[in-house]
């Protein structure tokens, strides 16, 4: 189902690496709701091959940007504009990567070459956007912008480890980020904090199953999907949702704000035995 | 513009008193989005008539409740569901009143009366509403409720008065039913915490005045107006945001996220002189 | 141990029903720390005569007063004062009472009666003690008032039903008086938010056992036990916490921040099987 | 006055640059309450030589490291377990530091390498400290951790720039390792947020003294002082508070609650003459 809401909106989506992701979700709800594309991630992702076919569902170029690299962003922008011919309205950031947590570093261990990595492609790569953005005046009055967090940012969740950290940053750093563009060009920034979802990136948390089943118990809707994700964030690129900004939003049916679940109490009593 | 976001659906709006009412202003939105309405005031506001010009424009029939009413509220919603032949998708709560804001009480010196008043109007509502549509089995699955509600639940805005725990309240009780409802029916109940809107409920305000120009200022996206409010419901109650529930979403310029603002301190500065 | 922490200072118990309550572990302490003590509870409470035993250990008179009665607080008001030789400088509020919840009411079933009850001795009863001190002038510069609560007032635990909404309300009055008061007399007031307790008054919450398990295995430091409450309320009243207002606090070994636990995560998955 | 607070405790406080200094306030208290300290703080900051005159006045020994170097804070925790013959029961973190701010760029043109330095600085240091303490087995049980703060964490303040970052990062490393530490050795961690403060350190900040007087304005019981932060620092070093963990607090005279305040609006409607 199609309502237009993008038509004749330009948007570039960062992070789609396969067809569970959410990059790859919203890329594909975008082109629905009548948005033109640019698909951008890291070479490395990109020599995977997989974002090809979402390129050509979607009819949109591929430009390889390294989140961390600020030539590769002046790049990435300078090429987007030429394909759009005229500024942007909407980006999704749905990037994160931790080295310390792929390679079982417990949080009390971490290697702090990993955790500068780990920030840097985590959280400062949306400062490194935005202020390319900034400095080509690149994105059009009232455009969005919208970056993927979890609620670790708000909540230890001891397996997620420092990627709470790095989602406390990027999280203030679209509200200090956000005050800045709001005033230059009324342009909202937010972030969305969405269910665990089973995609490639999440599978590489350990213990990631457990806790998937955790939330979905707690959560009075259950885990929001990855397309459910997608439906939100247009709705988010939208002119409806114009006056939201600096904000974090939870998509997670409800999760943040159970303290417990009938479920969760049942099914821990029934550990009991 | 209309996207025929809600082409199909059902609602029923509380509180449209008149044209520069966020309800008035949410029921014509919803109305170009191809929702069918019902209107509903209290039986002394509607007395004062403006709300059949709505009616008119939105081919809304208008049935009288007085919100602390369970049989006015019963009957409200079996004629809804008689009228509009099938059971409904949204409601948007639009209420408040508080005789001790109104007749200058301070906070120091509430009469409880009045403050008793006060919380039924303003918050118990919610849960009436929400109770007699539970118990009619009046709810689609997946419906939305929005209930307006203002930043006073969170922080102190003196001259709103008892009206901030008034809002508190119905916050409160918005993630109380909403883990209930999610659980039954798919159905997601939030609040909007929209920026201060001459309105003429909230022209009642004593230093009303001062303080919306404060949250202009405040506001690096100036203040949401209430046309814009009405954007954001017809999003809330459409399907892109199904798997947001028992939510406080701030839809306020980035006020709530702000500390100080340039402007302010300019400002301030200006009155040291 | 005792560090003549409130040497000299003089305080109003609410609450103290038998030796399991936090009032009275916070009286018991208070009195260590060197405080002169009322104490005061609602003439049925005091009708089961444990708190004698209490008034005797802290060399305390009791003075009854129905929290929702004016005359009554005017009178333990005038009384403390007369008592003490001076004005008050802390006073705990540890009242709360659901019959709703008793009765075994569902959320979706509350008895509005009832309901109106339980806002008004659980919440309101902070503003009327407030408003008679405040009337009277019976405070201290720099006095401290404690009321405590529970984070059910953030997050939903359906057993606690409507006990929810009247916290929430509670905190909102603490916000809401809390900047009056320090404006008029360096008076700060805060809410304490304490684990789930073995209390006479807690275990009567449907559900209870299941759930303080839930709580102890969630708290990385376990659940707060009345005593530590009691420690916790003494450093408050005393003068080292003078510029800390208008705050909820928690007391709660983590719990409130904790996302999930390892061992919640590990009892689950013993259910599973 | 002393209570004997902190009596046979043992701390190391960091980053007591001059008499202004939090830290250099917190010593003195926490000598007062009769704790033995050993001071600390960076070689470029020891070089000063005014730490000498509160080593003698609170008789510790000054042990200087840099944060960021993990050689320099083994040997500061291993002599300081020598110097006091035993383990450690407490640590105040005050250190921060922005080049970017220092230099005046505007935080849509951070200096990268600047920025990795505030990070590392301002929040990873309490990584550092504590994965330090960590691997050395150096804290007592119940021992308690106080890392300093500011409300930029939550909201935007301009001119405080990335900091607002850094401390958003800061309060995720004190949640993430509060949550580890509590389960190994019943160690508390918590962040304090506190006012703005005329310190050698916060005077650095541009356009800080039209911002000292907003939050002195905004705040009803206004700015906390350093000696009351450091009264603050002592209850929460204190056995009196054990079981908060893994909490901001705001020690600020009810500024994070207010949304306005009478005294704010005023000076801004002389601001419009």
């Amino acid at each position: 189902m199609s309502y237009n809401l993008l038509k004749g909106k330009k948007g570039i989506i960062f992070g789609a690496l396969d067809e569970k992701s959410m990059a790859w979700r919203t890329a594909l709800r975008c082109h629905e709701e009548g948005a033109q594309l640019v698909l951008t991630n890291a070479p490395v992702a990109l020599r995977m091959g997989e974002i090809n076919k979402l390129a050509e569902l979607v009819k949109a170029p591929v430009i390889g940007a390294d989140v961390v690299n600020m030539d590769d962003l002046k790049k990435l922008f300078e090429e987007s504009l030429k394909h759009f011919g005229g500024k942007i309205d909407f980006i999704l950031h749905s990037v994160g990567m931790s080295l310390n947590v792929r390679k079982g570093k417990h949080y009390t261990e971490l290697d702090y070459g990993f955790n500068q990595k780990t920030m840097d492609i985590s959280a400062l790569s949306l400062h490194r956007v935005l202020r390319t953005a900034w400095d080509l005046d690149a994105l059009n009055e009232w455009s969005s912008v919208v970056a993927l967090t979890y609620i670790a940012a708000q909540r230890v969740f001891p397996d997620y480890s420092e990627m709470a950290d790095a989602k406390a940053l990027l999280e203030s750093i679209t509200r200090s980020f956000g005050y800045h563009y709001a005033l230059k060009n009324k342009t909202r920034i937010n972030t969305v904090s969405q269910s665990p979802t089973r995609t490639t990136a999440g599978s590489g948390v350990k213990g990631f199953d457990g806790f998937i089943t955790y939330a979905e118990k707690m959560s009075p809707l259950g885990n929001a999907t990855a397309d459910q994700c997608a439906d939100f964030c247009a709705a988010m690129f939208s002119d409806l949702t114009r006056m939201v900004t600096m904000q974090n939003l939870f998509h997670d049916g409800g999760f943040s704000n159970t303290g417990v679940s009938q479920a969760v109490i049942e099914q821990m009593e029934r550990g009991n035995i």
